[in-house]
């Protein structure tokens, strides 16, 4: 599951899910929770079932933010779009793996009442108040739905009673902390959504920090932050060109013997071999990927 | 409790504490430990105790600092200042929720003993060794007497064998894991002290900073910085006049029925909102409390 | 055992290993892991007993560094390289106790087996995975044996899926978190080394950084390493000439029994003392090294 960009769209604005069709994301999250006022949750829960479906032959993911567990909506939520065409649910303001099995256990429900196969879905935690980043660890372990998890750093800073900056040194600890739990527990991990949409500069800086910091990909809230999240989560042509030859170098050194290998006064331990392949890979699924399309 | 400023006094200083009586911080911290050398503890003791009286009227919160639970000193140092006067009692290299048990059993055996009602003393730990910012969630969360704690980077310093510096890179790890562990238990987090007097800058630079991360506030060592310390850590007629804006324009939004709207190109997604709402009320409060003193 | 640089050579290059006995890092690290190709692990394996008895009058400690536990090469080098001249094992990819107490029951089996008696034989960590880095304080802690943890930089980015930058910013919560672990544990903490050999000047900087997060020393892997090493990890002249005014202006304010004074407008709280008596301490014991060699 390629997860750069994840776009997104009020579940209960048809023109918006129409328009989504025609782009490109890795995945697209119809949005059940903040964008959906309260008295039009119930109408929207239909309207994100009905967009599963007319998104179904889209080349990306289709995802479901429910409402939190805390809400007591999430049950509802699950219940209306559990359906072959839903990739992932995922789940704000995570804060326990209990909530997690919760969440399963809800998949599980609507898998048993409906005679339907979810074996599929996947689930997608956001990590977004204080103790949701300490219980990273736990919660990015907690089953084998759980393919990525979220950093969100809007509740973050509310929660924790901060400032949020265009440099984001609040929210840095908790970034790079939120990174380590989840490869820890071999999950991709996405950064928090870039909210001004004016400035593109900014959300270049932040998604290239992000990917430096480990993440895999970047929240979306408009069309328009899908290339540039796409571009600073791809290896550039010098990387890549500087990525092929270190790993020529080391391959050259391992075919003569040697364990131990410098390339332009830089050592080539494994690790940065390791690293040169990894961005090697990387690069050529992204290319597969933007072939395949 | 609002806690901005807390002023350090040594309690041994008669002079100081005079001079106390007419200064406006949130709050004094009357010394028992690091200020009053080994041979003027006991007297100190008295000092502090006679203190809290002198002050009973002062429009600030009255702590102590009694010296830690490992010194042997801090049993007879609780003794000796509980009394109706007493707001909390600060605790210095806290390292243990063990630690935080026994200053609760020393409050309720000095309120047995003397028949006092000490149900509003309140503790304040302070986390500045490497086990006691490691345990900052264990420490934040034990007991309900606990309104705040206190992170110290001086001696977290010294503990973890590093250097100082002006910008303090080498404690934002630190500071950013307590503000966590203080949010998630719901309770206020203070910052260390600016030492150097001389450097006013400084002290505005690093309050703001700690202002950013999640801090409530942040101690005092002399008079002349609670201004500043007061300023840094009130929002500034810029903040409340653009959280304003956010506020109504979600307002408006809401009443028109929509979940998701933008101002000046950013979303105002609903933390963000949040985040307005509580600077304003932030900056409420403090007028209310400035108005009333 | 002051350990500011630890030289890395492969155990299998003899012109290395002689060269080494010139030089004076405070510890040499023979490699049995990355520099070893996996066809000449059994030869390197007698190479580096042969080096520990070569390099048995040498004035540092003598260090092996075995295969992860994980590669199952492990229990083959410790038992050879198990003998009197061994001042420690290095044990890359730890991640669990666990881990730790099998190395320590390897080295308790070599002691039998051969009648030896190994008690000073150290164990030296190295925390280079996500587990590793987030299990820091059960691996710093896990027996008598272990006197330092190493953080690498170059693996961990690799397992975090992250870009390795000049100025480090992806590897500061890591960092940060095995300073604090391996001082909560008593024990000394070693970075990452220094790749690009052409750039002293970012070794210089990266090790200054790394001495103000509290690190002890640095990995070199090349003798050229040493020097600006054991420069950035020794106090410099000015440093020390402050930290004797620190230190005279508390002793003569103790002397006169006051409890708190200031220097140039600094209050010279005790935890800031303590840093300069420490620094003072660090700076005499390098210097009597010195003078020893």
């Amino acid at each position: 599951m390629l997860l750069r960009s994840l776009l997104f769209v009020p579940a209960n604005r048809e023109r918006f899910v129409a328009k989504v069709a025609t782009l490109r994301p890795d995945a697209v999250i119809l949005d059940l929770e903040d964008s959906i006022p309260a008295d039009q949750k119930e109408a929207a829960r239909s309207q994100a079932r009905a967009a599963l479906a007319h998104l179904a032959e889209a080349p990306f993911s289709r995802l479901i933010r429910v409402n939190s567990l805390a809400s007591g909506l999430a049950r509802a939520d699950i219940r209306a779009v559990a359906c072959p065409h839903l990739d992932g649910i995922v789940l704000p303001k995570a804060e326990s793996a209990e909530q997690l099995r919760e969440a399963n256990m809800l998949l599980a429900q609507a898998e048993a009442r409906a005679g339907l196969s979810l074996g599929h879905v996947r689930l997608i935690p956001i990590l977004e108040t204080v103790r949701g980043v300490l219980r990273a660890e736990a919660l990015a372990a907690a089953g084998p739905r759980i393919v990525a998890v979220v950093f969100g750093a809007e509740d973050y800073t509310l929660d924790v009673g901060g400032i949020r900056t265009r440099e984001g040194l609040e929210v840095l600890y908790a970034r790079a902390h939120v990174v380590a739990a989840a490869r820890a527990a071999r999950v991709a991990v996405i950064d928090t959504p870039w909210t001004d949409l004016a400035d593109q500069d900014g959300l270049w800086q932040e998604a290239r920090l992000a990917r430096q910091l480990g993440f895999s990909g970047k929240l979306c809230i408009h069309p328009s932050q899908i290339e540039p999240i796409h571009r600073a989560f791809t290896p550039t042509a010098e990387e890549v060109e500087a990525a092929r030859r270190v790993v020529e170098t080391a391959d050259e050194a391992a075919r003569q013997g040697r364990g131990s290998v410098a390339l332009d006064g830089r050592m080539l331990d494994a690790p940065i071999v390791g690293q040169a392949r990894r961005l090697l890979a990387q690069a050529e699924a992204i290319g597969r990927r933007d072939e395949a399309r």
